[in-house]
């Protein structure tokens, strides 16, 4: 068995087993995007791997291949609870086991019955496993999985972009572009990391949106979310109105909880919620909100169409507070991340 | 002549120099809040000044006593372009030379007439003069005071507290307490770097506001603003409603004119607009909005009392972009600041 490292060494190491996870996150949906580093028993980082698509090798695998011999007397620092299950793929318990790996840090637990007991696999192998802790942050990667483990149904993201006064749009109905242009490329590098995005038909017919991960030159990001619209309204003989979807393809469901069943059926895990106004305002009325991304310009336009359509609370008291996770400026914009 | 110092010393210097001059800002009026410290040819901080209460020192007077004997041959470092005139003290360039500094670094030219021409004075005695450069920050004190000589009025910030959708209360009128301690203390704090504050008739009525600067305790800060009321209607016969503003003491004026020309002329150089939502819509249209100071609270309401009562456009491109110039964490609150 190794001796233990310094607990610089392992808060390193799960900052960069974390960010591995967060580079696939969106392509690894039903599993979760997992992230993996091996640390030699000298102390440096030997092996570095992230979950691949359905299919491939989970994170634990790919960062013991990349360490090779180095994993023996190692330590791996893994930011979910290595699996226990033969699956498509074996377990990764067995595979640190076999690469001599002395110490296992992992950060959450997996919720997941026919994983779990990943940890005690390891331990009664004569590994040391030790569950790190982290306090919420916006960069882990795992909190939508997590959360849609606990729930049965996708983790949802309500995203909009306002006026410092809160209007998606001015009153001759103008919303292009409300935010400049680097919020507008964080929000496509942002859906290229989800599982669907999801509009109302309302949004659909009026907007005509593509809902792609776009660059800023118009060409489409490697990894491109579901397209699914929710409502009754027929897109398909609507004309011009919603072409581009149309064109691209899309998921139709009749309302939230047929879309949710569904998505989550099919392996959905983390869905962004662009709107319109409806469809977010039914959202969390049903109290199906998650999260929060809120894009605010730096414009004051005194009417306009407003964030919600309906009215969530009547007083202050019963209004749900949401925790603030994430600010990042974005040219004189501001992106606002809350979580419930 | 003392040998230069390094830029880091010189970089060093003007931030407590600029702290100095926060310290003191809401006391100088119509002075502005400078800051000023010495360094020894040595190269080690040596005094530390800023501007005292009208009739007091002024800021390059204070940091000359604190640093004695150590002045000679040392260099100094101020906010503000030194003044060469008298007025109710001596010149400050002439206190500089006499001292023996020798060389003086500022950030910001005097822009008032009598003053200007310290540089060129203290040039003309052999001392270098070098004009600093920096981009505008939110923590410079010396923005408003700067703002309302060159506009011959007070520098106006528009200050509200909303839910992330734009609403300053619920729909039954409730905002007590939208946002957080945190942002209430920084609220209070603010108030005390101010000169004035402002509200409507409407608010002054309704909500029976104090205008003071109190801490969490309710005992008042050191420096209370002036209390300001716009409007034409009587608060006088207005029963409990106003009795607050009563109690305490208020100027009221009938127009935005009329109170921006006299608080100027009383000398009110930094003045704090606080609401209500008409009386932001009349300085918005009035283009008198010079910054912005957005408390946002983490909920979603739906409906309830926006910020402004009245549009301020019709569409997007026609609207007043502000430039954001600070982004603060308050709790699950957040602080944004913008400039126009």
């Amino acid at each position: 068995m190794g001796a233990a490292l310094e607990d610089d060494t392992i808060s390193a190491a799960l900052d960069r087993a974390m960010a591995a996870g967060a580079e696939v996150r969106g392509t690894t949906s039903p599993n979760p995007p997992v992230g993996a580093v091996i640390v030699s028993a000298a102390g440096e980082v030997a092996g570095v791997g992230a979950t691949q698509p359905v299919g491939g090798a989970h994170a634990e695998v790919m960062a013991l291949r990349a360490a090779g011999e180095k994993s023996r007397g190692g330590t791996a620092v893994v930011t979910l609870e290595p699996c226990a299950h033969t699956g498509r793929t074996g377990p990764c318990t067995q595979a640190l086991i076999d690469a001599g790996v002395a110490r296992v840090y992992y950060l959450h637990s997996d919720p997941t019955s026919q994983a779990a007991g990943g940890a005690r696999a390891l331990a009664e192998a004569g590994v040391d496993v030790i569950k790190l802790e982290k306090p919420p942050q916006v960069e882990d990667a795992l909190v939508p999985w997590l959360w849609a483990m606990r729930t049965r149904r996708p983790h949802i993201t309500l995203k909009f972009a306002q006026s410092l006064d809160g209007f998606t749009a001015a009153a001759d109905g103008t919303s292009q572009w409300i935010t400049g242009e680097a919020a507008r490329d964080w929000v496509h590098a942002d859906r290229e990391r989800r599982d669907a995005i999801v509009v109302g038909t309302g949004t659909a017919l009026a907007d005509n949106p593509s809902l792609t991960a776009r660059f800023r030159n118009g060409s489409l990001r490697e990894h491109q979310p579901r397209r699914v619209v929710i409502g009754k309204r027929d897109l398909k003989s609507a004309g011009d109105a919603a072409s581009n979807l149309r064109e691209l393809g899309y998921e139709q469901y009749e309302s939230i909880d047929e879309a949710l069943y569904e998505l989550y059926a099919s392996g959905a895990r983390d869905v962004l919620v662009e709107g319109g106004a409806g469809l977010a305002s039914s959202f969390l009325k049903a109290d199906l909100v998650d999260a929060i991304s809120a894009y605010i310009a730096p414009v004051l336009l005194g009417e306009g169409r407003g964030v919600l359509a309906h009215p969530v609370t009547q007083t202050l008291k019963e209004a749900t507070r949401f925790q603030r996770v994430g600010m990042k400026p974005l040219g004189d914009d501001v992106l606002i991340e809350y979580v419930r």
